[in-house]
């Protein structure tokens, strides 16, 4: 039984419009230009197997070491980028044995013995990623000490507490500041939580089936690696993508934060707000309009948020479209995720670099808060007084109106007026009207008063272990 | 300085088009007819809360004991379906206390004291979700012991294992459920990971200060309520919903790797390959065709992991776009993670019920099983021979294409053509065509051996608990 | 060949965790709960087949007579709310058909001849979707003459243009509003494009390899229908669900814009802009903080955004997972097409009840008018005078400079002071500070002078149609 | 009032952790990388402004000349690509002007006058993909002449079609084959209407409130440039990106199409249903297992889909959460759109040049096509004879377990079985069995007969205009 392909259709695609077919699916295949960021990783892997190798009498012990030091020979040349890429190059897997080949010889046409592309290029981007997980894990707590650290020694400073982009209650901005270092520290504590489904070992599950060869001990190639396990299922190892997965979503919440906090900040250095002001390093200005500074690392820092969820949810629906084990869709792996760790080392330390350098200006802040933001003080005084919430909400409400109706502050009402409201009003309702007071009320577990923020800063301390520690002395 | 608006603009607006403005307002703004689901959980959250009043003096405990009984009565109007909503009824919180009050009087005015529904509202949400993250590792533990229990009995049959959807190596049936209990596993796992990020305390935020009132011991809630945790930071508890986004994300890759067995099983399920039949039960037939039979329940669970995708993606967008504390587009969060944990619930069973009672064709998948999938074992068969594995790749694709050549099976060349290829094959090359030895000989941690596939069950069924356990008996 | 069950796994799924099979696969599977909103359209798309089957014989005019009268009574228990569902209803089509033939006897059965409930589903959801195109469309018109007549009533209002939310350049505060029905109108386009390929007959694909019966006129059931043309495939008629992702994506940008109108909304709302007040009805205060008033309709306007587009995104990658022809995956189209429409009917009526009901605070918008924001204007100076724009930026840069090293307003500068920077200034430099010249030097197309503002209100005005003049009079 | 930085924060920050501030953020905020592809649009929409600016005396024609061919200059050199980027440059726009002044001086910076980065950029990009679309368009055009050339050619072959993935009713290969151009005809009619929303002109629109040069004529600049139309609003024309996400949007729409063609042939290529195998040229091998070939090039396809959807997806996300007018967010715009670009060209190449050189495989079809197919075409026989279709269908399906518990085809059934069945069966039923005239009876619009697939080329190729025309003779 033979097939048949249609002369004519080849013929018209093989016109103007279409390139040699070689190069064309050549550029749509190869993944050398991006996966040459696994050179190191593809290398490390390399040399652990065939150590392994050497237990199932695969390789002499003498031709291991001609591998491993050739593959060191190859490491250098990509460490000093003189590593010359072939054109037949597919892969950062072909090349590094191309190069070895060229090194060593024929021995190492044994390397890939019982390992296939499958379980390797699994196995190199576990490794890399656990590298890059460690990374990011450092700058995501100087970013986490640089807004503590903020917290700390910028306690006295009172500003008013939004919701609903309304002001609603005075607060600390310090307490704002540790609003989002909880935001971040959620983030760590998901960062670290990804670590053991990322150090599990796919090398010695074949393309799908396993491994063939008695006495290849995948134990000892974790360890070899810092795998801290070995993956059940060799069907499973050499198709599992959910640690990229992982990262992403965490990568996607991660930015999702940096973008609400931008925001905040982006809205407090309007004009009409002008709470803080970015540092010059971290504005510029505009090609036509002198005067303008914009808040651009903000913005940024905003914007990376879709990019990220982006790459996140692209991958996603290619893994969702595909049966199980090894399918070429899987290429598409890479690049989201390296997209994403750029992105987000890049966001770290300018988030980190903003945050440490915005100027701030207390007296706006303190301009800002307003009486009427002590409505619900003055119903919680009448609280004190044994009247229900319910009706002293009520009552506050009245005397809000009271003084809207007088276009003057609510705090310029007389003890007079307000006892017009309810009976209950003494003369310590004056009281009320103390900002800092206000805030030190608010002392239970997470308030804004300032033991309760200082506990805050160190709850949040105690959990960054050592990083960056001594740098902040 | 007063404000104006248009009133062209307003009758325009108020003309046929519009209804009344309170009506579609009221109807845009309300959220009782989905929030209700969290009827029980509000008044939980409303008890814990009077009896932590009664520490802060703003109850006496008489007090308290009244408005315990009166959302107990509350509760029981909700558990017999006969609470009456009000028109004016907003939300759970505004229903349950206009309820309580109706039946207490004026005291259940005093419950509010201090709590906004800012906090109120992420306490319930964390309880229900307490609650259903228990619910949902129950039916997964049983999905995958149903996993299990088929590949422990089912053990004996081979059948081809597919890489790009081309057979590619002999493997075991039970190697390939096991391939997909791994991802459940994995799912198990970071299910467990999300309860210390849900189980973390609101109440006691207020509207996002904190709670001014002397004594409010946020501990004593927690304790009584069943977080492990109180919130860090006041601002952040009230519109921290990453434990919803965290769980979408968690449902969504669950339901993808639902997808990825059900499009292996339905392919499996196809009159070509004919390894599989759902059972009369997960299946229906067609209104025009009578010989169809079309595999439902799988189609369903492939396509439901779209829909949670996009609860998922749709939430981190609103969330992305907003600043920090509570604005009102949180309330978006409710009905997306509504219908993911249903979603998600469903699911569980009705994978539990296809594959549990799934048909398999074990004379099939063997008939399946054509020699050119040993061309790896011939190479390996060489490799033991001491040629490198690159020259016996080569080796074996000549015989592979020396076979077709002469349109016959692999298995079917003869010693002699094998020499013309490699003077290194004997008499024992017979061996390589034995499918049961080539799968024994994957006998590495995570192969397909027998040995390899009984520790993959032991394995993961060390990690299930005692959740189904007897059942399985 | 007998396909075996493994019975130990079934009993396991059997214990106590699985409601019986039927049930909740019936649950699963059933889709009445939300495509009895097709009820009307299943009806219509029968009697116009019933039409059809006399022209090929298979119903005589008398039983098409029956069957269209049986319909018309069906149609008229939806309509009643009298139609009983029978648990044993699927879906709205065999829903209709069995009641049918209880109204009328076995005759019904001739009905579904030639017919799949594959193309008479999709004929269902287009002309559903043709109604719902056209509602939408008026709406949207309506919203746009709101934003439009207030541009007309309110041009002389003066207010700042931000970019990166810094204050830029002086605008008209109509100007913008038209920026935000330049948004709409494009919505407008867009929504109208996508009739052509809404409205394509699938009736007569049959499951999906057409209609067998001699004579069946499809051009006459478009027309019977108001379908502008027939399907050209009948595989890809009745699983073709462009349209649905059409929409989605349509109304997933609809809604970004009415997100981006929202956010700018609701900082000119905030206490520290002050530019806007929502109306009483489109806004709620606190249960605790008697003195805030919260833009709550624009945050839900906001939020829906995000909704929508997990619509979208849910349903884009449902339909990416599944081979070609109809897969039952597809029955998730509707509850994600169901909503968004909803949604996006809510949110038109709510976007232009809430602008049309809006006050404005003129005063507010002129006071943040600083002159900073003339230093283009001042660039611009020079440039008239011949100096290249490059040197005239930097010059009024360093007149901004000048002017805050002083602590005095941009425009306090003296001709002697900007004489220090260039000699061209002259005493009509003092013009620059002119905030209504300035605006009204924007004078080419699209500009923010009067004349500019007016066309863009003509330009928009003429694409609206006759929906909803006369209601502006 | 002076704002404050923290000393402490900073020098945490300072410390071994950050690189120098400024580098970071140049590279954070840098756009030339990429935005170097706008290089020769940015050019020519500079010559058009440089014209335009005679008409408001900015320039006099002698400058104009200079500017003119200074960047003719610059634009040769990126063309040689000889073009040497500064250290300094930020993007392509400072890029050029920098260049034009170091060859012709200061009359460089009069070209900047009352023009922004703004809508400077934004005239780019839409330059840009004009051209782009038009390109698209063509290859698209291609891919369907190729897809229905191969219908034309291959028409005899019948095949099965399949619903659920499970055998349905006998097709004609070409039929399916149209079903997928249907999809991409679909494809091309959304590509052509994106049009009107690309040609509109933003240059003229300054920062955000318009041009302030009287004379500036923008329906000329429209015009030198080939732009349809002029913006309507300028706050809304230098921040409208519409365009992108609609774009970003047909190309998710697209490559969906194209991922679920690739699907079918990808299924369609496995030894099981062996009905197509891919030419070498776009299929690969493993490394491990000699005798795979893998449909690389489908898989590649069925990919990219992800990618371009995580590339819409991610803008989307980034342009819902800014409020109005330009925000430096909207940097984010270009990457994704360029990748989404090349990725769609790189897949209809692909995709042309995968489909024309595919083999198929006639007989294996045949094959497949099993009498059971026919039970719809068994139970029309009976409705032909006056039984209406609901009784024929249960009577054809009790024909079907009648065979099946005989284990014989369907068509094997004598004339007497079929008439212990219902009385109505006549030696003419005999004739149900042919498959030819099975395919031939669907024969209405859009059906599988021959006829109706040549109709179905026809109309197709009526919408593709001249392009690639000739090629295909």
């Amino acid at each position: 039984m033979s097939g048949s392909s249609a002369p004519a259709a080849t013929k018209l695609w093989g016109g103007r419009f279409a390139e040699a077919t070689a190069e064309i699916m050549q550029r749509f295949n190869e993944s050398l230009s991006y996966d040459k960021t696994l050179a190191q990783e593809d290398i490390r892997g390399s040399q652990a197997y065939a150590r392994a190798l050497v237990g199932c009498k695969i390789l002499t012990e003498s031709e291991r070491d001609q591998i491993v030091k050739g593959l060191d020979e190859v490491g250098k040349e990509w460490a000093a980028n003189t590593f010359k890429i072939d054109p037949a190059d597919e892969d950062i897997h072909t090349a590094n044995e191309r190069r070895l080949k060229e090194l060593i010889g024929p021995i190492a046409g044994k390397l890939h013995t019982g390992r296939s592309r499958n379980d390797q290029v699994a196995t190199d981007v576990r490794l890399w990623m656990m590298n890059q997980a460690r990374d990011i894990e450092e700058l995501l707590i100087v970013l986490i000490r640089v807004v503590v650290s903020r917290a700390r020694s910028e306690i006295d400073h009172l500003m008013p507490g939004y919701t609903h982009l309304q002001r609603a209650q005075p607060i600390r901005w310090s307490h704002f500041l540790l609003s989002h270092a909880a935001y971040l520290h959620g983030d760590l504590e998901r960062l670290r939580a990804l670590r053991p489904r990322i150090s599990v070992l796919p090398l010695g599950s074949g393309p799908l089936a396993g491994n063939p060869f008695a006495g290849l001990d995948r134990h000892a190639i974790a360890k070899d690696l810092g795998f801290e396990t070995v993956g059940t299922n060799s069907m499973h190892s050499v198709s599992d993508r959910d640690f990229i997965i992982e990262f992403l979503m965490w990568a996607s919440l991660f930015t999702v934060h940096l973008s609400k906090l931008s925001e905040d900040l982006i809205i407090y250095s309007s004009s009409e707000f002008g709470f803080v002001q970015l540092s010059d390093a971290f504005s510029t200005g505009s090609s036509i309009m002198p005067q303008k500074k914009n808040p651009d690392s903000l913005e940024l820092l905003r914007g990376k948020s879709g990019r990220v969820f982006g790459q996140m949810s692209g991958f996603m629906m290619t893994l969702k479209g595909i049966p199980s084990t090894y399918n070429k869709d899987l290429q598409e792996d890479k690049e989201p995720l390296f997209d994403a760790v750029d992105t987000v080392k890049a966001c770290l330390q300018i988030a980190a670099g903003t945050i440490s350098t915005l100027s701030i200006f207390p007296e706006k802040m303190r301009a800002a808060l307003t009486p009427d933001m002590l409505a619900t003080d003055l119903a919680d005084y009448l609280v004190r007084k044994g009247i229900p919430f319910r009706e002293t909400h009520h009552i506050s409400g009245s005397a809000v109106r009271l003084s809207e109706s007088r276009n003057i502050p609510l705090s310029a009402l007389t003890l007079e007026d307000l006892r017009t409201l309810n009976p209950a009003f003494e003369e310590d309702v004056s009281k009320v009207w103390d900002l800092e007071e206000s805030v030190e009320r608010r002392n239970a577990v997470g308030g804004t008063s300032r033991r309760a923020v200082l506990e805050q800063c160190e709850r949040i301390e105690a959990e960054l272990g050592n990083v960056g520690k001594t740098a902040a002395l």
